[in-house]
This record gives C-alpha cells, sequence and structure tokens, in this order.
C-alpha cells in the first residue's frame, strides 16, 4: 500500500465515522475528539485530512454525491435502452440519497443548517455534474429515437428539477433565485409532464 | 358593512401590514406593536384577530394558498382542454407563491424557521386540497381522451411532487417520511418525466 492509498484509506476511515457519530449522537454534539477516538487515531491525524469539522461534514457529503455519480455513469453506460437506462437513474438518484443520510434524518436538519452557506454553492456544481451524466442519456436517446426532445442538456435539467423535490437537500428560499429564470424551469418541467421524453 | 364583513377587512388590512413589514424588517424585528400602528388600529384589536406573532405568519401564508387555490379552481372550472388547463395551472402554482413571497424573500428562510413545526402540518393539508383541484382536471382529461392515466388522484399527486421542488416551502429532511412511501413517489414521478400524460 502506498503513501497516497493509505492516506486515502485514513481519510475514508474518519468519513466512514463521521457517518456512525451523526447517526448515535448528531452534528452538534460530535467533536473532532470523538472522531479521533472512534476511528483509533490521534486528533492531530484528522486535522492532516481535515480543516475543520464543517469541513468533514461537507466532504462526507460530498463522498456521497461522488458515490452517487459513479453510480449514474455505470447506469448511463449500460447497453439497456435509453428508456430503460433513465428510468433506473432517476430512481437511484433519489433513492441512493434517501439511503445514504435516512439512519441520521433526525440531525440532518441540524446538520444542514450550520454548513447550509459552503453547501448550497456545492450544490449548483453537483447539480451541473449531474445533468452532465444524464444529458448523455437523453442524447443517446434522441439519436436512438426513444425520445423526442430538442435539447439533450435542457431535458436533463428538467429531469432534475422534476425530481429535486425529493431529495433531503432540497431548495430553500434563499435560493429562488431570478423570477425569469424559474419561469424558465417551470416551463420545461410543465412540458415534460404533459408530453414526457417517449417517442410517440 | 356588516360585522363580519368588517371583520374580516380588519383581518386582511393585518395580514397586508405583515407582508409590508417582512419585506421591511424581516420577521424577527417584527412586532405586534408596529403591526397596530401599520394598520392604524390599538394592539388591542390585533389580538382579537389573531393569538399570536406566530399565528399571524402562519395566517399569512394560509391567505396565499387559499388565494392560489382559488385561482387554481377557477382555471380547472374552464372550458380550455384538459392539457391547456393543466398547463396553466402548473405555471400558476409555481408562479403564484414566487411572486407572493420574492419581495420578501431575504427574511424567507427566518420566518420558515421559526414556524417550521406548525407549517409542516399545514403543507401536508395544503397538498391534499392542491392534489383535489388537479384531480378534476386529469379526471376530465382522462374522460375526454386527452389524457391517458389510470388514477385522476395518482396523477395529480405525481404532478405536484414533480413541481414541488420549484416552490418557496419545499421539503426538508424533516420530512423525508418512509422509504417505502418515498419509493412509490419516485417511481410515479419516473413514468411521468417517461410517458407524459398526454395521449399517444
Amino acid at each position: 500500500m502506498n503513501r497516497s492509498t493509505k492516506q486515502k484509506t485514513t481519510r475514508d476511515a474518519i468519513l466512514d465515522a463521521t457517518d456512525r457519530l451523526l447517526a448515535k449522537n448528531g452534528y452538534k454534539k460530535m467533536t473532532i475528539d470523538d472522531l479521533a477516538e472512534e476511528v483509533g487515531i490521534g486528533k492531530g491525524s484528522v486535522y492532516l485530512h481535515f480543516e475543520s469539522k464543517g469541513d468533514i461534514a461537507l466532504s462526507h457529503i460530498d463522498r456521497i454525491i461522488e458515490r452517487l455519480k459513479s453510480n449514474l455513469s455505470e447506469m448511463a453506460s449500460s447497453s439497456a435502452a435509453a428508456d430503460v437506462r433513465l428510468r433506473k437513474m432517476i430512481m437511484e438518484r433519489i433513492m441512493y440519497r434517501f439511503d445514504s443520510v435516512q439512519h441520521y434524518s433526525q440531525s440532518l436538519n441540524e446538520l444542514l443548517a450550520t454548513i447550509r452557506p459552503r453547501l448550497l454553492d456545492r450544490r449548483r456544481r453537483y447539480f451541473r455534474e449531474e445533468a452532465g451524466i444524464f444529458s448523455r442519456v437523453m442524447a443517446d436517446g434522441k439519436k436512438t429515437g426513444v425520445f423526442t426532445l430538442k435539447d439533450p442538456q435542457k431535458a436533463a435539467e428538467a429531469v432534475l428539477d422534476a425530481t429535486n423535490a425529493l431529495l433531503p437537500y432540497s431548495l430553500s428560499a434563499y435560493e429562488l433565485g431570478e423570477r425569469e429564470e424559474l419561469e424558465k424551469k417551470a416551463s420545461n418541467v410543465a412540458d415534460l409532464i404533459l408530453n414526457g421524453l417517449k417517442k410517440r
């Protein structure tokens, strides 16, 4: 095992311990000392990998999304028809996140409230990255004549908007954004609901 | 003007003043004294209509939803084809709420955080009531052969789920509920996205 692999392992062990402590005590009560003890390393070793408790919480969520994206990419690359792939990906998008946080759902609001400003920036990035994966399947479906749609990227974004309310980290008032932008999103979701994606 | 009409007018004037003060100072800084002064009545008169500041905030949101429901009902009863009506209703559902709160979007999180537990119960009721209005159009669309769907009520709920992320008061982790229930919702939204509602 080389050094970078070992570092990755300790990092993952800290995030695994975070997951357990969030379930057990919640975010507020979790301390770096507890984390170090749970992993069986010194407090200083934790700080070799993370700057702060907030940094650990964000990395913990980042890891959930990285794993989700990896699952989604794999599904997107399968040889199934585009509509079959898309259905699996939609279900995965919703259920994977639920399964990742449900054991500490009591303390999730507390966690989200604390790291919200930094999380909002990240969520925009998550959304862009997910849209990139979904748009590949949209483009495939368009090419193979399974879907009727104009713009794969726009269709991917509408699918994400139409499923966002079922995610644990959903929109807050703070993110409402511009009216015009919202109206466009709403219009795309309305079209999606009325027409669906499958070719008539 | 009889007594009950006058009472309704004062009540509405207090809620109108609430709207202005939320935009001006935010929820935390708003006092019953400010409200009374803004309406031009005594503090005691405010308490004739409302029990507390939290009660006023909730009634303020109730009023937004009542007005929205009235608009939706009107649209649902129009003579247009079911798909045309549904599209208008989806846009109204999203844009009316945005327009109702955008002038105090800065203080919306603060307001929501304070009244969250009581608001959650209400949101379940709002959702049920909206679903009732939408399901009428679903049933019409089914009867007239414009939509292909099995259960108008279920279809209405899937449409609401698919647009919930675009509302100012969206789901929080606290409301995640049961996995099985979420999976069913996700599956219905996935079908909706893939197949749409319009008859092939």
